[in-house]
């Protein structure tokens, strides 16, 4: 690996280089002002903003070739829907109704014309299956075929809250909306076997390719959350072991994953390699499915609100994790990290 | 030059590399909705968002390395601070006071913490100035440091609409606020000397390195906008020669460019090239000024609330560009376009 020119200006074995966390603590206390404008939270995926006239939901995601997409077994249309789909997803974890977006294009010397429009045709499907509308944005000239998009929203009803994190407490229950590993085995099948892949693992395969956006999901609960503001909502496109802990800030979790909670190529691809499925489950990302946690007493109300949410289990006073009554550690499980892991593996 | 991998599947002779122009054509037809949340501008750099209450105007601007800026001589923390000057200066365009940013953060693998943390903090010493508060973004891995920034802001009065392009009449008077060439110059200095460059020509190199943020000049004129539909307003980022046909939109200029108008480095380098100091004003790029017009009437209006306006000219009824009298041809100039620049030259 060849350094950065910039180290040279820091010259020394002591300039490290820096990590996810790094850029964040730095993020952190660079910037610690808060706006007469607007109330914001930072630490979610989503700012929602406080307007002194409504409020608004934004997130920013980038989707980049060979970091986050392989155009080897991507179709353009593919790549340019999942950008989209990603962005939009940290909308639906705060139930927020889509409403516009920014695309910030980069762009390769040497891709064709025909790649591109397929590309945009792509995401101009998903952007009408979303209800988005383009509002504008930047290309440049770029390394490689990138997205950089900003997407924001409005809440489901003049006043509601955005459901976030870390307003579980002991006992409540925690619940899962979509499926958890199946499009890490996508990624995995993918990367080995290019798009002989789908016919082996369909399911994997497309929900890495072209994962749900749980938007009516997750404005039913935002719906909910009217009523019942302890409910937490957040995006798991980071995988359970690495969201988890962010949605319960700081408790722990009794989880019962039961073989029916484990998607059946998950479990066929655990058995091929000779480990746990619950591993594959708890470490997988990219899904964009939703976590979340409601009180006892609102569970019945979620379920009805969202038939599709299945019960992941408790959350505990402490900060332990159990998975079926063993102890767990989620830091062994390996999420997501698009600093830690090696090119297309995130 | 290698082809991007797509092109294999769109193969053939005729599989065109996709130009800026055709880029935003294939945008345009793929993504050809109206919202009924909010009204849309999508032509102009930013956004404007009329909301059911209240409006935003709202920016994408990415700033890579090697595209828009050289590591070789940009300091960290000016770099972080022109990655957001840049974006903001699409919001001094039409004259809106900043409220937030998101900001896209791509980090090469090698990047020292102590770089990261100087450009950082150059940003944030950059939105104290512009009073503008991150609100959040997004980290990801990538090909080379870059910064793709989402920025938006309010009107400078409830109510007030956003000064824009294309409302020029014939006979209307020109101008420009800021300087025009200088960071051109800057950027070609830089390029063949390096950071020595910066004792020969301060002001050019200080244009490019750190241009200015004419924030409250678009303020004045937003507040001038309100009683005086006509005015028209734009970032001169590309330069005259590309900025002024998008800012008349179709409409010719009879501009009067005295040498008082060119900065002196513009005019030494000028005759140290044996070319006229008006191709280099007019061609320059970068130097986010603003550029805009106004009916006569409204001039001695314009010219008490930025002080620091002056006139370039007037519109024509016919679609001819005059400079000092002289038939003019701005495409023969030389913009800035990222597709058809050679990297960093841009």
């Amino acid at each position: 690996m060849r350094g950065h020119p910039w180290n040279s200006l820091h010259a020394g074995d002591r300039a490290a280089p820096a990590s996810e966390e790094d850029c964040l603590a730095l993020i952190n206390a660079l910037f610690p002002e808060r706006s007469e404008h607007f109330r914001l939270e930072r630490d979610d995926d989503c700012a929602a903003l406080s307007l002194s006239s409504g409020s608004l939901a934004l997130s920013t995601d980038y989707f980049l070739e060979d970091v986050h997409f392989r155009a080897a077994y991507f179709t353009p249309a593919e790549a340019g829907a999942k950008a989209l789909s990603a962005a939009v997803s940290d909308l639906a974890a705060v139930g927020a109704v889509p409403l516009g977006f920014s695309l910030g294009l980069l762009l390769p010397e040497g891709l064709s014309r025909a790649a591109l429009a397929d590309c945009l045709a792509g995401m101009a499907a998903k952007a009408r299956a979303c209800a988005i509308v383009l509002t504008g944005g930047d290309l440049s000239r770029g390394p490689c075929l990138g997205f950089c998009l900003t997407v924001w929203g409005a809440p489901v009803a003049e006043g509601a809250p955005f459901p976030a994190r870390g307003r579980a407490r002991p006992g409540d229950c925690l619940f899962l909306i979509g499926e958890a590993g199946l499009a890490r085995v996508g990624l995995e099948a993918l990367e080995a076997l290019g798009r002989e892949a789908l016919s082996r693992y369909p399911a994997s395969c497309a929900a890495h390719l072209d994962p749900p956006v749980l938007l009516a999901e997750g404005q039913a609960l935002a719906r909910l959350a009217r009523r019942e503001p302890a409910l937490s909502l957040m995006d798991c496109s980071d995988g359970p072991a690495r969201d988890l802990p962010r949605l319960l800030a700081g408790s722990g979790a009794d989880l019962r994953i039961d073989p029916g909670l484990i998607p059946e190529e998950v479990r066929r691809e655990a058995g091929r390699q000779g480990i746990a499925p619950e591993d594959i489950f708890l470490a997988g990302g990219e899904d964009y499915a939703l976590i979340g946690s409601c009180p006892e007493s609102c569970w019945p109300l979620a379920r009805e609100a969202v038939p599709a949410a299945r019960l992941l289990g408790r959350v505990r006073e402490d900060s332990l994790f159990f998975c079926n009554g063993a102890p767990l550690s989620l830091a062994a499980l390996s999420g997501f990290d698009h600093f830690a892991a090696p090119a297309g593996k995130n």
